[in-house]
This record gives C-alpha cells, structure tokens and sequence, in this order.
C-alpha cells in the first residue's frame, strides 16, 4: 500500500448525535484504518489543530483521540516531528479486516471468462524488438506534437474539453479525408469516415454492426489474432483461406460462396500481415467481383499504407469500390505511434452513423485534444514530411537487413525482399526448428516472431518474422548477430 | 470535397507493360478522378516536371497527357500559372462514376439498426448550457496540462508510445489508488483498479462481463440513460425501483430478490443522479447486506464525489464493502473534463483481470500520454488543488442560483439545498408544464432538462434540472431571467 499522497486531506465520518465521545468516534476510526491499511506503518498524521479544523472540532478532541491511541499501541509520538501510525499495531478483530483473498474474488458470480488475448508482457532492458510491425519512436516529431498538443487545449478548449464529436473532430475527418482522396485514390467526405481509437476499436464496431451469431467470416490463413478474436467474440463462425504470393486465394472463396452464405471477408491486401504479400490485380478484381455478386463485406486492414518503397504505390480496394462492398480500416499506429490511439473506418454513410451510434454506447467519444492536434499536423504537412523521412530511413533498414542477413545466415533463410512493409517474413531451412529458434534467440536477447504465432490453426509454418523499422543498422546487426548465434545453439 | 492539400502528392497507377500509352494512362487517370471528384472543378495540378518525377516518365508524357485533356476539355491552363481542372467538364460514362446514392448505402446487408442513444446536438451560439452537470472548463490549469503533456512525450515516449499497460499505466493506477484510499476510505492496491475511457466505457466493460441475456439489473426509475443503454445492450431484463429523499428503495429491492435473481443494482448513491439525493446510511447498510446475501453486484457510478459542500464527506459503498460486492466506477470528467478521458473501475483483482481481457478487444489500450500526465498531476497536488478551488467556486455558484431563483421565481419552483454536485434538482409548481418551460427557454437562449428526460418509464415528471457549476455569477443570473422570461410565455 502507497503511503498517504502529503496534499491529501483525511476523511473519517463522525456523528454528533452518536452515544460514542467524538473523541472516541475519532480515535476508532484512524485504527479502523490503520487495520483495514489505508494508514501504514510509519505514516505521519496531520497535526491536531489542522485535523481539528478539518473534522471541525475542538483541537482537544483531537489530542483527546491521539493520546486514546498512542495509549493503546496504535500510534507513537516524538515529541518535534508529529504522531506517527507505530511499527507495530495491536489487530482489533480479524472481522474487522477485509481478508486479503476476498479481495480477489467477488461476492457475486464473476460472469462468463470470456476469450482472451495474450497481453504483451513487457520485455527485460537489453532485449532487442525484432518482432515487427513497431514504428521507430526516435523519429517523431515530438516536440513540435507536444508544442501543439499544449496550444489546442489552451486555444481550443471548449471545441475539445467538452462531449461531442462522437464520430470525430470535424477538422480530423476533412484532413484524414483530404489524405486518403490524395494519396490512396478514395473519393469520400466527412460522412464516410469515423475516427476510432486505434484500428482495434475500428474492428470492434464493424464486427458489432455487421456480425451475428453463426454468420461466415473469411480470414487468412496467417493473419492478425486480435481480429478473428474480435468476430468471435460476436459469435462469427471463422473459416480460413489459404494465401500464396499473391494474397488471398479468391478461387477457394468462390468455391465457399457457391454454397454458403459469407457475411465479410477480412484481408490485408496491400502488405499482407504476416507475409507482406501484395494482393494481385487480378485477384482484387475478383474479390470485388465476388463480394458484389455475392453481398459480403470486404473489411479492408490498411494497416500501414504510407510504406512502399518499390515501384508504384499500391491503391486499397476502397479505391475501386464502385459496389460499395468494402469497409476500409487505416491507423497512424505506424505512422506515428501505437500510443497516439488514432484510427479510422472508411464506409458508406449509413454505415458510418451506425457505427457512430454503436461508438457512443462503447466510450462515447475519442480524445478530441489529440485529433485537433493531429488535424493540424495533417494540414501543415508536418505528418506528410514525417511519412516521407521514415518512408526513407525504413527503406534503408530493409535493405540493411537483408545484407545482413545474407553474410550471417546464408542459406539458413530465405525470402523475397518486401516491396514495403516493416518487417521480412523468412522462411528457414528445413532442418531448423522456428519456433525454437525463437526461445533460443529470446535466450540471447532479440525478439522474434514464429510463423505459427500467426496461423489460425495454430500449427507450425517454417518462418520467422523480422521487423526492421524500429532499430537502426547498428541495432539490426547486433540483432542478426545474436539471431545467429541462437541458431547455433539449436541447430 | 476538400481541395487537395498542398503538400500531399498525386498517385495515380500505371502500367508500362501496357498497350495504350503511358500518356493516354495519365490522361484516363486525371479525368477519371476528375469524374469520381477525387479533383474538383478549379483545383491546381502539379507542375508538370514534378509529376513526371513522382511517376517516373518523361516529362514530354505528362505534357503530352496534359494537352490531350486540355484539347478535351477536362483541364485548362493559364500560361504563367499552371494547369486547373476546367469549370467544366465533359462527363464520360455514368457507369464510371461513383453514384452519390451508392456512396450512403452498402452493398450488403448493413446489418441490425440496434439502440441510438441520442447524440447531444452542439448548441448554436449564445445559448446558455444550464442542463447541469458540465465543470467550468475556465477553471482548469490548461497551461500546466499542456506543458506537463509535452514533457511527457518527450521524456517519457517509449514508455507512453508503444503497446502496452492495457489496465493503465502502472503510475495513474497508484496515483487513483493513493486518491481513493485518501479521499475515498477504499483499501486497494494496483490489481484493483483499471483505467477507461470515460465512465461509458467502465460501463460496457462491466456489464460485458457480469450481464448475460435475461439477466435481471435494477437501475432508480430516475437515472442515466447512456447507462440503461449498456444493460440492454447486453440483453439485461431492467426493472426500475423506487426513489426518494434517502436514494433508492431498498425495501423494494428486498422483495424482487425475494422471488427473482437480481444480477446488479445500478446505482448513483452520492449525489443520486438526476435527484441529487445523498443514500442514507440506514440505506446503504440494507444495501450492502441484500447485495451479500443475494450474491448480485452493486455498480456505484460515483461520477462526482469530488463535490461536496455541506457536512462531512460521505464515503462510498465501496469503502465498507467487506463482502467483495460493490464494483465501483469513478470518473475524471467532472473532476477535470470529460474531454479529458480518465475513468476507472475498483473492484476484486479477479474481475478486474477479466475486465482488461475485455478492454484489449475493445480498444487494446487507452492514451498513455494523457494518463502518465495526468498521473503527474495527481502526485504532485495539482489535482487536489484544482479539486479545492473548485469546490469553493461551485459552492457558491449553487448558493447564488438558489439566491436568483428565488428572486426571480418564487413559488413557480421548488427545491432542497443540495448538500453537493453539480445541479439543482427543481420542482414545478402544478399549474407549470416542465416539458413546455424547456422548449421555451430554449427560444429564450438558455437550455435546461425536463424531469421526464431522465425517466426510465419516460413519464412526465414535474422537475427541471438546472446545472450551476459552469457558470459564473452573471452568467448564471442571466439565465435565471432567461427561464423567467421563458415561464411568462407558457403559464
């Protein structure tokens, strides 16, 4: 238990009209709170004429109850410094203490356990990220989003402090809008866009909205955990398509929808996650196609469209959407940061207020400070530059990495160089074990990602998945470094 | 549609493997995003040097491109000043382009409508905002928050940027729990607590988790309708109890449990929420025992235990809960903003653990930022300060209305002195239409809450709220003559 923070005043509920002395009222409930552990050993308690004034009481009453207590061992004085809860105190009744179990468990029937999804445990200091997918924090512009972030709460306070904008602070939807129409050939306004807490929250309300119990969702093969657990959780009944270098296998989807009824297929089409695949253009046209003819929803996951580094920028699905079949999901968690909780659903209009609707019941609005500030960041080309330099920095690290990965592991991996993305996905030989390579390589402090941690069926795909974008050449070398030196140890 | 913004660049996809020219794919490109209003009418197209090294053509192509949409009619050039998209231009194909029809309607089933709850309309300008329970955002330390905010990022960014903390970050956790052990007369420690955005989403979470359909809670037939909106959601069975001056009826409540299975008991116990009546102990006592004996949860949503003016604090529910049945939901939003989103749930570790589970599918995590910065401000006093100051103000805030109400209405109103929060919760006279004075003070500039607003059965109920805490002296007079002016239309 934290000591009393100083600034705080104590509270002990008195009744005049009692039989019991106030003084004794007083005195009972600072050892009532000593026993319960509010007050800890050690702790200094205000002095008489402040408690007194506080309690609004005599001042003796007060010391009428410390010398109650310090009589009986609960508290100890020295004569300068105050009156202190003793080191040792007398336990009243055991009934009196709320047993450390009960607090564990509740009084009622916790409910269903529900699904859950692994919480990222934090990693010792010293253990280099190879996991992917984490932008690299060292190039934010943080003072300049600290600077603004200072100036909308004091220029702007009673736009952002107060309730509204459920689906979004009008300047962030025209921005981010303005963003997407430029850059990834959609054609929207405000009234197709709503801002979320990050792409989890986006997955959240589609599935919500879209999902009911037994309703078919088509994923990939490997793919991101926290979506399936999502349309689960909505009682979706999940079937996996397989993926080759072109992405998703639209034949095998045309084949389901012969027979069964898809609610939603949900696809990373533009750097497949885990494989960073690029869906082809003849496979999006018949995903369109098929999702058109067969009234499902495409649930786009454009995770992180802003870095491709070869050849022309790939447009989302979103850009083709003439049949209106596609709900499009963005984030700046890679653009910026995982922190800034800032995402977005693109769909059509009465969709958007539907999920609107469904966002005020789950947290009623965004942080409104931080998508003013991001609007801002977005008009003034401050994010755009900020793209532009990581685009270039993780094209550099990708190239790094593959140098090294050939000096230092030769023909223990294979893989294509990724067009774009933030991470490599690389096959092993096939005497190594992956996924003990990845227990030996947390051994030797790097973290790495098994190709089984993305399957759906859980079983064993011979990959790992390297993220380059978060550490520089001096880090990503010290990384394969110690990646080969783990192999060692298994192989 | 928004004008491109300038610092964004165009993409436009080309094939050079295909037949028809790269010009005439540049041409087709320009104007089919003309067409889709990806480029409006007027807009600037960029340099033609500078296209031609984004799309890595020549710069004869894009002239070339250029000239066949001018000859066409689609752009038009000014000689010193570049190249806009004509006020006019011709129109290919209808198929081509994006009917606005399509653009609202999916094209699939868009799913069950659900429940709206009504999305508060902004008010126009120069209304004053007397519904009630709004803090006064004048007051607020903004500069301090901002520059704490900023240091924050700066110093703190990997910790606050990346993934993780999905309970909240351990500091706010400690800092809430010294808070509430303080201030609060709870005993908790780090595992019993979890931060939210906002008490919406305490809410959801809690009954997620607690409610399956079918499921009996009881709410006060007078309540917080965002709140019925999350039982229902769940597919809870509410049933409304009884309230009067000493808060809900739990004699009522004894004889439901007697024959049915309570689940949980909503309730707002502090300053009972719309009625502002404090729970009595004799109450809170028969309370505690029913919720023990027939194994349901209290939800006490103690949404502003900060203010309180009169008499000693009353401490929480959960301050004697020895029998683990209280979850307790507390808030920022009146304390600081409700922009700010800082709400949290104290309850036994195991439901809390449960609970996260549940968060990291709905949002992954809330904003570390704000919550390490706020964090900061609660260790240092900065919270508890602003927590006094404006408990002073709001002090006399209320005493000033009642002053002005009675002045100005007399007998049309009546109403108890609230020992605490933020409203007034005010009688009509019988000859008085509640329903009628708030549409007419809204003619008169001023918006206030008619008693039925608040009403489970949504029955008329002859009570206006008036809120005080967000306006000061003249603003509050002001909107006294306002509803004065409003009366003399209606009666």
């Amino acid at each position: 238990m934290t000591s009393p923070v100083k600034t705080w005043e104590f509270t002990l509920p008195l009744d005049p009209a009692a039989t019991e002395p106030l003084f004794l009222q007083i005195a009972r409930g600072i050892s009532g709170d000593i026993e319960r552990g509010r007050l800890t050993a050690g702790s200094r308690l205000p002095g008489t004429r402040r408690l007194a004034a506080q309690l609004e009481v005599h001042r003796n009453t007060v010391v009428a109850a410390y010398a109650e207590l310090i009589a009986e061992g609960w508290l100890a004085a020295t004569r300068a410094s105050g009156t202190f809860v003793a080191d040792v105190t007398p336990m009243r009744s055991q009934a009196r203490r709320v047993p450390r179990a009960r607090a564990r468990t509740p009084g009622f029937d916790p409910g269903r356990p529900g699904e859950h999804l692994p919480t990222a445990d934090p990693l010792a200091d010293g253990v280099l990220q190879m996991g992917g997918g984490i932008a690299d924090l060292r190039l934010l512009p943080l003072a300049t989003i600290g600077r603004r972030y200072r100036q909308v709460l004091q220029r702007n306070a009673a736009d952002v402090l107060g309730y509204g904008h459920a689906q979004g602070h009008p300047r962030l939807l025209s921005a981010l809008a303005a963003m997407l129409n430029d850059r990834r050939g959609l054609a929207i306004d405000n009234t197709q866009i709503l801002v979320t807490q990050g792409t989890q929250m986006a997955l959240d309300l589609v599935a919500n909205t879209l999902v009911t119990p037994g309703d078919i969702v088509l994923v990939e093969a490997l793919g991101y955990a926290p979506a399936w657990a999502v349309f689960r959780r909505y009682g979706a009944q999940i079937m996996t398509v397989a993926l080759d270098d072109q992405g998703i296998d639209t034949d095998e989807i045309a084949r389901i929808a012969a027979t069964r009824r898809i609610r939603a297929v949900y696809t990373t089409p533009h750097h497949q996650y885990p494989t960073t695949s690029i869906m082809s253009p003849a496979r999006r046209l018949a995903l369109l196609t098929l999702a058109a003819e067969h009234r499902f929803a495409i649930i786009e996951d454009d995770y992180d469209h802003e870095f491709h580094y070869d050849g022309q920028p790939v447009l989302p699905l979103a850009s083709r959407d003439t049949q209106a079949v596609v709900v499009y999901l963005g984030t700046l968690a890679k653009l910026l940061a995982p922190g800034f909780r800032i995402g977005y659903i693109v769909a059509p209009s009465a969709l958007i207020d539907r999920l609107t609707a469904y966002r005020l019941m789950v947290d009623r609005q965004g942080d409104l400070p931080l998508q003013l500030t991001i609007a801002g960041l977005l008009e003034d080309g401050t994010i755009a530059r900020h793209a532009r330099r990581a685009r270039k920095v993780y094209a550099a690290r990708r190239d790094w990495l593959i140098a090294s990965l050939q000096r230092a592991l030769g023909s223990a991996v294979a893989y294509a160089r990724p067009p774009g993305g933030m991470a490599i996905w690389t096959g092993v030989a096939t005497d190594i074990d992956a996924d003990a390579w990845v227990t030996a390589a947390l051994a030797q402090n790097v973290a790495i990602r098994a190709g089984r941690s993305y399957a759906y069926d859980g079983h064993y795909r011979p990959y790992i998945r390297l993220g380059f974008a978060s550490l520089d050449e001096q880090e990503l070398a010290l990384g394969v470094r110690r990646l080969a030196r783990a192999l060692k140890q298994i192989r």
